[in-house]
């Protein structure tokens, strides 16, 4: 460890603690065979070649060069180091993560990188930057949404971190309904200003990351109102202004403007997450961003043409990012999980009892909780991969004036991301758990991931609620079968469907899919579960005419459903299809393929069995087959997190070290590196004093509460 | 607020920030309809007697008394205040947690507490104490294993706090297996001493709980060693020990004791978890705890009988109070989730656009998410009040020298502590995510609660783990009946399974309950498809000799698969035969009951159906069973988790608070507590400066990594 700072001043305490620390547990071992060995003997005993398979995974837009790169750089640097940072308070670790952020965006000008450089490196890092907002959602927005000479106005600031940018939509009382914004944007015609101004409490902007404490510029979004030609205001609803909201000197809110940070949050300590109001608050006619919506000042006539189809591209390519991001969240998870449950013995085998003790990752209980999320996380990269695939082909087609690609797209990126995130989420927190006594602490590498992650659930659409999109779709195919149910369109969501409805008619029963004799018919049992789902629902809504509201639960399962089925049929078209798998892995993917489609099976048998879809022997034969899927693929586990390459400097985990020295990095972390045990306490409760020697009894813990 | 201390000192901040507040802000009200107004209504309209239910639930024993009398002290007392603390470091948290430990400690003696009052204030102040190990294991540990005369004279120094003990069990390389420890006691016949010593690192105790920083004694568990006829030193297993780890007067590690924290955890961070390693440090014989165990001084001849029963006994009450309060901890998420979402609104209904919005508890994909958490509430305090009643009733007959219901009590409390905290703690957090955006944030009340709580699942017997006790037991009970299939026993347990063997045998097919004609009859169904479980297990074990290892997962299903039932079966038993249960809610408690039961059916309906217990046209009406007992609770749910009679003090959230100023709540919190509000910081990337003023740059954050 460096015990320099960034300025070459000696950190006093470095030395003396190390000075201090000699003692009897200097040389102790942990007992064997210990973490090293048995990891080098899993990776000496498998055929996964786990640096083809990286560059497999990881090796196009040059991300594995990359991440080495800045890596190296990232490192080195002891305001980056993350081993003591938990012990800090809210206040601390925002300012720790605001001179990182400066840190990293000086590192930007000292060796040039691009923004997948910053990026990376911000990844690295893994504190959610207070400058977050100001270099994706606000520069984003004005790249989109301002007209020409706006952004020949603002990007140069921007760009250069003259003004920092955030972007204020959601507010106290209102969220996901974004029609339902309070604050107003009140043109007045007289002095050609917009009045902003908030109504009520509810009508607070909340939730506002990077505004609380670190911006002062903010995309603000309030409902446009202007006189009708009676002198009438009217709602024109939602619309974006670029305000700036502080003193360029003194950085304080401007007169009529009140903001703060909300306070502590279940993660995301790092970052400054806003309330803001204004008072009557006059900002100029060029604030309203004006590349597609246009208020003329004059005559006060207000124009804005339908939402551009290009819009809800960028939507599903933000949500492509999302599923590829939670892929390498969950990589995270399972790596330390692997890694630690592999070394980790506990007990000895019931039905050999002079044995050695177990691995605990040999154990079917610990097997089912972590391998079909080591499965996931190859899933959710195919998936990602392909959704960005999906979503370069729409933007060919609308720019050459074709929109019709663009509802499947949407519903595909709002059903995937609720899904995945979901999974993820809950991964998470499997893996933690399958993690014993030693997941719960601080050195598990789960303490900033899992509260972090768990943001992802609920924000870029709430995960139950965005689900209603793709069920909306879904019924509009189905209509669509039905109206024209014996003509073949070549159209592949709609085809089955009509297969579906023309049984159904006919009385005919379909068949059960032998989903153990051919991986197609897998893929094909779990479209055919999604559409009798879809079915039901369709009878009841239009059939017998049922409100949207009391089928909500049926549409949440339906879309996660079709969500399943889609990441089935991408894993298994990308073994069918991708030549840059390594020979020698493929067979272990296709492991992968069948545990993930049989866990999932399995857990929802009930919807295959009752859609025809796979027979009941099948069905029964699933936790077998499944068991014998979890033990082919544990040998290889190893070799198949590291082939997610995630440096031990991200993962920051003693449990998850690529190296195996758990124990040893454990009782390192503990015994030399955690503060608490640079005080002595005194117990005696008779008494004030609460550390020995500090003179003060408890007025200075009041104090700060 | 008070805004004195303890002593009467004016905090100084208190004046001035409030007088720095008054803005613009001030006056502003939320938007209309209003919390207060909304509870209001609901509250009006509900048939459910709140209070008489509330009396039902908790009065015996005075709980409803003791809470409230205690709440008045500790609530007036600023130590005691909880809404800043979220923002302290860990050392802070730690150094509050002892003051308030003191401060609790103080009041005993003030107020003459008995220790459920104490218990009580230690419940509502809501920190896990340094002390707590104290109270609670190291006593009780004496008092169940020390000899008449080790309790003579350690007792009075416990009681009076004149010694701080901890208890030192698990090991950094052993947790849940004991018989595994490393740390060795090796019994020196010269001196008559035992030698504590730690031969490895993994022989290091870890997770010892107020012993990091607190303690100055212990129990310590180690490998008696002791030489037998030959001079041969033989393992007699782990024992526990008493040892004085800390000077009396410095508080330091003795010499050849290392101890310290093990640093910050996912939650708890308000006690000290240990490391402790011993070199060759000796202890005198009165050290070994000798009620049972004896080791003759002079003979060195050791003995030790059977482990008396009443330990096992033990460990079954304990176990009931983790499910009761497992269920209280429920109960916060719940009163939290029920009150806000019924507040909150959001969206107009699809088919009826011009309406209001619609309040978010109204949405079934809510209901689903937090109703039947709800009906969870109140079936496990059902549950663990029986499992105190079966506790007493075991513990007459064990004295009574009757031991047969030793084995059922103990598989009982396993399989039950290991359902019902994975149902709280995935129950949390279901609660949590259904809040939406809130939910994440630091005043939604579960910012202590859900990491707190997820400790839960790996204590007190590994939830994956300790589920085999249950399996074990089971087959066994399987095997009894099979070897006596065509007897009546009267026996309530193996009666059924001879039911289900028979008509197995005769090829006769079991009618499927009718489950909506009969509450008793979806007991009954709970119980056939457990037993179909068992069945399957009993035959791949039993007949086809499978390890046991290979079946583990079935074994973890099937424990899960027969607490479900038992939870149903009480829950009906209670409604049938509690006369205690206020009439005008015992409507509505029915539909709890069919409500937990149904939602747990429909998620296992394939178990249901391929068992025979339930047909397949009653499983697929269940979806709609559940939808209709949602829309009928939801009007009382409200009601129905008021009768938890939880504080707003320990709820400490403004979601949850019982007059439903969520908003005013949030906003005063974010707004005037919020104390990152009181510093402004520097954004420019290029200046070092990271606070306004304060002069420094960023080495006083990197000073603390």
């Amino acid at each position: 460890m460096n015990n320099h700072d960034a300025k070459g001043i000696t950190r006093p305490w470095t030395v003396s603690r190390l000075s201090n620390m000699s003692d009897f547990t200097d040389h102790l071992q942990p007992s064997q065979p210990n973490g090293p060995e048995i990891l080098a003997r899993k990776r000496a005993q498998t055929h996964i070649p786990v640096d083809e398979l990286a560059h497999h995974l990881l090796a196009h837009d040059g991300y594995l060069e990359r991440q080495a790169r800045i890596l190296r750089i990232v490192e080195k640097e002891p305001l980056f180091d993350k081993k003591r940072q938990a012990n800090l308070s809210r206040e601390d670790l925002f300012k720790l993560a605001l001179a990182r952020a400066k840190l990293l965006r000086r590192l930007v000008d000292k060796y040039g990188w691009d923004i997948d450089d910053y990026k990376m490196a911000e990844t690295l890092v893994d504190d959610v930057s207070p400058y977050y907002l100001h270099m994706h959602m606000f520069i984003t927005t004005i790249r989109e949404q301002a007209s020409d000479a706006q952004q020949a106005y603002w990007l140069p600031l921007i760009e250069s971190f003259k003004i920092i940018g955030a972007y204020a939509q959601t507010e106290l009382g209102h969220g996901s309904n974004v029609q339902g914004l309070e604050l107003q944007a009140r043109w007045d015609p007289g002095s050609k200003e917009f009045i902003l101004h908030s109504p009520t409490l509810t009508a607070s902007k909340w939730w506002n990351g990077s505004l609380g404490r670190t911006a002062n510029h903010a995309i603000v979004v309030a409902q446009l109102l202007v006189p009708d030609s009676g002198g009438e205001y009217q709602s024109h609803g939602p619309h974006p202004f670029i305000v700036q909201v502080r003193d360029m000197q003194t950085h304080q809110p401007r007169r009529g403007v009140v903001i703060g940070d909300i306070g502590p949050k279940f993660g995301y300590a790092t970052i400054d997450n806003a309330y803001m109001l204004f008072h009557h608050f006059r900002i100029p006619h060029s604030a309203l961003l004006s590349r597609y919506a246009k208020l003329d000042p004059d005559s006060g006539q207000f124009s804005k043409p339908a939402v551009p189809a290009v819009v809800y591209g960028t939507m599903t390519y933000v949500r492509s990012l999302i599923v590829l991001q939670s892929r390498m969240a969950l990589a995270r998870a399972v790596t330390i999980a692997v890694r630690y449950t592999t070394i980790r013995r506990q007990f000895r085998d019931r039905d050999d009892p002079k044995g050695p003790e177990v691995a605990v990752l040999e154990y079917p209980t610990v097997q089912i909780r972590i391998l079909p999320l080591l499965a996931t996380t190859y899933v959710l990269h195919y998936a990602g991969q392909a959704m960005q695939r999906t979503y370069r082909e729409a933007r060919e087609q609308i720019q050459a004036g074709d929109f019709s690609g663009l509802a499947h797209m949407h519903s595909l990126s709002s059903g995937l991301k609720s899904f995945c995130t979901d999974l993820v989420a809950d991964g998470i927190e499997t893996c933690r758990r399958a993690l014993g006594g030693h997941g719960y602490g601080g050195a598990s590498g789960f303490i900033r991931l899992s509260p972090d992650y768990l943001s992802r659930v609920t924000v870029e659409g709430d995960n139950w609620m965005i689900t209603q999109q793709v069920a909306a779709y879904l019924i509009k195919r189905m209509q669509a079968a039905v109206t024209n149910i014996d003509s073949v369109t070549g159209n592949e969501t709609e085809d089955p469907y009509k297969e579906f409805l023309r049984a159904n008619r006919d009385g005919v029963k379909l068949e059960p899919y032998k989903v153990f004799d051919d991986d197609s018919n897998i893929v094909r049992s779990f479209h055919r579960r999604t559409t009798a789902l879809l079915y039901d629902i369709y009878v009841e809504r239009v059939t017998k005419k049922r409100t949207w509201t009391s089928l909500m639960t049926q549409l949440h399962r339906l879309s996660h459903a079709q969500s399943l089925a889609l990441l089935v049929e991408i894993f298994h078209d990308t073994l069918q299809n991708d030549r840059s798998i390594p020979q020698p892995a493929k067979d272990t993917l296709r492991d992968l393929y069948l545990l993930f489609a049989f866990f999932h099976m399995e857990t929802h048998a009930y919807d295959f069995f009752r859609s025809g879809a796979v027979s009941q022997r099948d069905l029964d034969e699933l936790p077998n087959r499944v068991r014998q899927l979890m033990a082919r693929i544990e040998p290889h586990a190893v070799a198949l997190v590291d082939a997610w390459k995630i440096p031990d400097y991200l993962l920051d985990s003693a449990l998850g070290r690529f190296d195996g020295k758990v124990y040893e990095d454990l009782f390192h972390r503990a015994h030399r590196l955690n503060p608490l045990n640079e005080i002595t306490i005194n117990p005696n409760y008779w008494e004030d004093e609460l550390v020995k020697g500090d003179g003060g009894g408890w007025s200075s813990v009041l104090a700060k509460l």
